[in-house]
């Protein structure tokens, strides 16, 4: 299973929105006679792929076990049922990380090769392979994405100084890490005023970068620049939302390439969250947000940031821009909470990984 | 020599203001027969605390090699000279990590060795043992103590809320180690803001503990409350710093029990590099500051701090006190600059220590 788990990992940054799987095919000899993971949206997923690896090798599937780090389709979707090509593939065995999340299919998969005699076992994996997928159990689960925002911040909490210089607080190794972190996103957020101060491009820059995650700007008054850099990444698709209505505004940057979606909350806010449950109907599993101290307090103070991701350079800023605009706080539990689930050097710098308590 | 260094280990808490030193002998016929660590001051070092312990388990000491963490002494401090005790031991051979700091001693140790006929060998394990007593190498060749900043923050930098709040940010767990960190130090140093705010002990609460650190008190105006906490603590030296002229507040703190000293610079401000240099003066290896923001930007503004020791609790705070009161700076680098030398988890926080760099 373990081997299973590695070729999942490697379909990560491919298969977005589908799943990341890998499976590996044990011949009845106790071989491997075949392995595969998830292709990009709309190819083969993994089962398939690893039973046409084994074909390929002139390996009989029949009798075989296959170690799969979800539980097999039982859906036509883009693609046949998985469950189905096991079966006729002669598979006596399925060994399974985790069912299928999604409540409306979960366990007919596994229901389905049972009732044709195969041999189902659930479990082995299970914490690595939902890990895998955080975004994608999110998206069926919860509704809505799962949330990462990353920061880069000086080790006393400061994304800039007071003059707005920023570039840059963290290290080129600290800023490359970011974009493979980026590049496992579905969609990166960002804020208006991220755009007017930065200009940044807030695309994948990674010579591996197959996809371009959706570039999702909260523009409640579409001010985004006809003009910004963000326009200048090829085949990206961008969508601004906003919560006011200028019909003008919304046409021309319908015209300059962007999807518009209004989604108004009170005085002339976003809704936060119906934007996340709509990125959600969108197929996004995980939102990736580099956005400046006013978007990521409203995030916060919405309750729907997950995980924090935060690049802490070794030094000193004194004053200057915060993490996040929140407060100010009564009480220090008033602040959120969280749970260290990683800390690595990363070059001079510190990549500190922190999930929100009870998430 | 990594057993002499687990010896030296168990005596920095007993041992300053001398060095940290351990010493293993070990028979001609390369079994260990006495081992031994430096004692509390005016008493017996590492060396002779080995021969005896020799003596005492019956082994004879002719043609013995001795490994020790520091270059034995040649001069009749407290006690008598280490050297001579291992030339009359008949000692063979003599390994030490490192010379002694002491510009005006060093290398006086291992030529009286060498002059008896003893065999010397310098540099094994001179790492480790530099770290051991990186406070007494900074008093022997700077003339001032290593200066090592604790801060207990959350993940946006803040140290307390804007109404002060600050009990307790971090856990019991981080309280508790950084209670041995206190304990290793000479001395604590604070500002009369953090007195007047928290009121705190600043002692060493730890069942282990053996000695008391000095407290010292940076207060300008000599406003230390006589009925403050920071009195009950019994034995414990309080050392109050001014740089204003009051005789009569002088006298009642003397009274109360202090060293008053005057230490003034400009505009009624505390000269902290002379005062460093005093505590140096007065046997001081390594300053443990825990302050509040006002007295930490000064010392990062005077190129005092050598080393941070930040808790770090996984939660966002968004406003309140910083680290450090600097800035505004108008470039990044203007920022203090550091290097990680260790992060570590202890209980739900992080551990981060940092070096300023060139350190």
């Amino acid at each position: 299973m373990s081997q299973a788990l590695a070729l999942a990992e490697q379909a990560r940054l491919i298969c977005p929105p589908n799943p990341a799987v890998g499976c590996v095919l044990v011949g009845a000899d106790g071989q491997v006679i075949g392995q595969g993971h998830t292709q990009p949206t709309g190819q083969a997923h993994a089962e398939v792929m690893a039973l046409r690896d084994a074909q390929a090798r002139g390996h009989a599937t029949a009798g075989a076990t296959a170690y799969v780090t979800l539980e097999p389709c039982a859906h036509q979707g883009r693609t046949g049922p998985c469950a189905d090509a096991l079966i006729e593939a002669g598979v006596r065995k399925v060994v399974a990380s985790l069912q299928d999340p999604n409540p409306r299919v979960a366990g007919q998969g596994l229901a389905r090769l049972q009732a044709a005699g195969v041999e189902v076992e659930v479990g082995p994996g299970a914490e690595v392979a939902r890990e895998l997928n955080i975004g994608f159990f999110s998206r069926m689960t919860r509704g809505r994405p799962w949330v990462r925002m990353k920061v880069a911040a000086s080790l006393d909490g400061r994304t800039a100084l007071p003059n707005g210089a920023s570039q840059w607080i963290t290290s080129d190794a600290a800023r490359a890490d970011g974009h493979a972190w980026r590049a496992r996103a579905c969609a990166v957020l960002t804020g208006i005023g991220t755009v007017l101060r930065d200009d940044p491009r807030l695309d994948v820059r990674l010579p591996s970068a197959t996809r371009q995650p959706m570039l999702v700007i909260a523009d409640s008054q579409w001010r985004t620049p006809l003009a910004a850099r963000l326009w200048q990444v090829p085949g990206r698709r961008v969508c601004i939302v906003g919560a006011s209505a200028d019909a003008g505004r919304e046409q021309a940057l319908r015209e300059r390439g962007a999807d518009v979606l209004q989604q108004p909350a009170a005085e002339g806010r976003i809704d936060l969250s119906a934007l996340l449950v709509e990125l959600a109907r969108r197929e996004v599993n995980e939102v990736h947000v580099e956005a400046g101290a006013q978007l990521n307090a409203a995030l916060w103070r919405a309750g729907l940031v997950d995980e924090l991701l935060l690049y802490q350079a070794p030094r000193l800023l004194g004053e200057g821009a915060p993490l996040a605009a929140l407060g100010p706080f009564a009480e220090l539990a008033q602040g959120p909470q969280l749970e260290y689930i990683g800390v690595d050097r990363i070059g001079p710098d510190l990549r500190i990984r922190a999930r929100v308590t009870g998430r």
